[in-house]
């Protein structure tokens, strides 16, 4: 290994709309000290990671007060979110000595939500990410066996695009790793990782929060649980090898996983993924977890100065569409 | 069923560097009519499907008529290409009611050479696809142990684009299937599967040669022969599959495979994939094989309309990247 790093996904497993604040920390604080045990040099949490995943809720205007706080607010200096408990962890992080991606629902100071990320390195926030790809609807499912899911609703769509950044702590010489953070949903979406991809990112961070049971978008009505769950994991895996493979990144995803409230399942699937696609390290529980790997930064060079070579291969003169609009437009029908 | 269609995949075994045309049509015919005669509506043939695949070799000055007689050029009427044995085969496939894909070896009429694959229905070219990711190099490699690919010199990068088409003769009443066309290495790069997601495809036709032996390009040079070809067919199936999925379209994607000259060999991996990245059919030999599904385009709707609802969730503020350089930008290092 030319450029190693010890790297960790740190899946999470259940929590409840009314879990304490303060468990939850406390559990991610064990994780954190588990990881920083193991000589985890970046772990790496899962989307929304202090509370449980709210935009399953419907809040009626009585509720307001238990809405506002799933959200955190940024320290206007260290750029450090939110509330006592949540600044602790960050404060653990830094006196063990590891980088941490985690996600959370946060209000700008302007007041906008928006589902983010945050890259923090010794005691600063070295980058933010705001999930640009927001799914789900606005507005209520009316079919009472679905679960909402209020992204639209709760969130805006990101506003900082998709800025790879260096991380110095984890330098190896010369020469800082390159990373990217993405949330659940953009995953997907292979624009986001080509962005990525187009600023030579070696790190991909994604945590995610995934119904396991939600066979109006990738079944049918009579679909099971076991049927929806096992679709839901390989439909995360297969979009995180293939661009991992495409774009010559490492990938580390974590889960928000397990049976919230006893009665929504988010899928598993936390794992560190090569630049050839393949998964080095997985979860093997459906709980709190910290999945660890070593991995070699310079495995990323073959795919990047060959097969995936950009400056050799990429043709952009003829990408426009991607760029120029949102939707589709069809062909004309004939005759 | 509410848009059946019964599509192949049609897969073409070993073709050597002097494997005679003529013989290479009459198995192409035999695969054409065994496909119609279980009632294959659209049937894809691989790329560079005339001949073997020759940019592996390197032709000297004295063998340039050996080399230009890989191409084929276009009858001006028609569109459709070529020698007398390959018109032939068109014809075939209109007096069979087939619409075919086939990729060839291209010489526009200002003698530009491309890689090329033709829609032909009812005896006419209705699309016409030219590849753009030209993959390898423009001058032979150095490793005497290395299989030379100089797409970069016998070909120039397609000029047509992306161009999503309907086939009418393939039409449930007043809709007809949105269809695009690209070639081998073209299935790696996200970006023409979302140029023509864009357009609404819902059949992919991807032909491809891909050499099962290429350790620098994926391994290291202590890779096995099986160790590669499992590698590189990993590498096919997750890039289709995933692309599939996240454009909601089916794919039919044909291999040329086998041991050409008795020494270079091609994977397989003929298949055809559904919208959910599932693969529906696929090859059990590594020989010439029709194989056959029965697919339902609207089995596109769901993923169209909920998941990958483009017109909902992309954000094309944040693609300028992607479409407006082709190589690498990195992050400043820092301190």
């Amino acid at each position: 290994m030319t450029r190693p790093l010890r790297v960790a996904a740190v899946q999470v497993g259940r929590i409840d709309r009314d879990t304490p604040r303060v468990e939850v920390l406390a559990r991610l604080t064990a994780l954190l000290e588990e990881a920083a045990s193991k000589g985890v040099q970046l772990a790496v949490f899962p989307e929304v990671t202090f509370t449980t995943f709210f935009p399953r809720y419907v809040f009626t205007p009585s509720e307001a007060t238990e809405l506002n706080a799933f959200y955190e607010v940024e320290h206007p200096e260290t750029g450090i979110v939110g509330s006592t408990n949540v600044k602790a962890f960050f404060e653990r992080a830094n006196e063990l000595g590891v980088d941490v991606v985690v996600g959370y629902a946060e209000k700008s100071p302007e007041g906008t939500p928006y589902n983010t990320a945050s890259y923090v390195s010794k005691g600063k926030v070295l980058s933010k990410y705001r999930k640009v790809h927001l799914p789900g609807t606005s507005e209520p499912v009316s079919d009472p066996n679905a679960t909402n899911q209020l992204e639209k609703l709760y969130f805006r769509p990101g506003n900082l695009g998709f800025q790879a950044f260096r991380a110095p702590h984890l330098k190896h010489e010369t020469r800082s790793p390159i990373v990217g953070m993405m949330i659940c949903n953009d995953r997907r979406w292979a624009e986001g990782w080509r962005c990525y991809g187009m600023q030579g990112t070696e790190i991909m961070c994604i945590g995610f929060n995934t119904t396991a049971y939600a066979p109006l978008l990738w079944g049918s009505a009579d679909m099971t649980q076991d049927q929806s769950r096992v679709e839901a994991i390989f439909h995360h895996k297969l979009v995180v090898q293939s661009n991992s493979y495409s774009n010559s990144t490492f990938c580390i995803t974590s889960a928000r996983c397990g049976w919230d409230d006893g009665k929504f399942e988010l899928i598993t699937g936390s794992m560190i993924v090569d630049p050839n696609g393949h998964i080095v390290a997985e979860n093997k529980t459906d709980g709190d977890e910290v999945v660890v790997a070593d991995i070699d930064l310079d495995a990323c060079v073959q795919g990047k100065t060959k097969m995936f070579c950009f400056e050799k291969h990429r043709r952009p003169e003829h990408y426009g569409l991607i760029s120029e609009r949102a939707g589709v437009v069809e062909p004309e029908e004939v005759a």
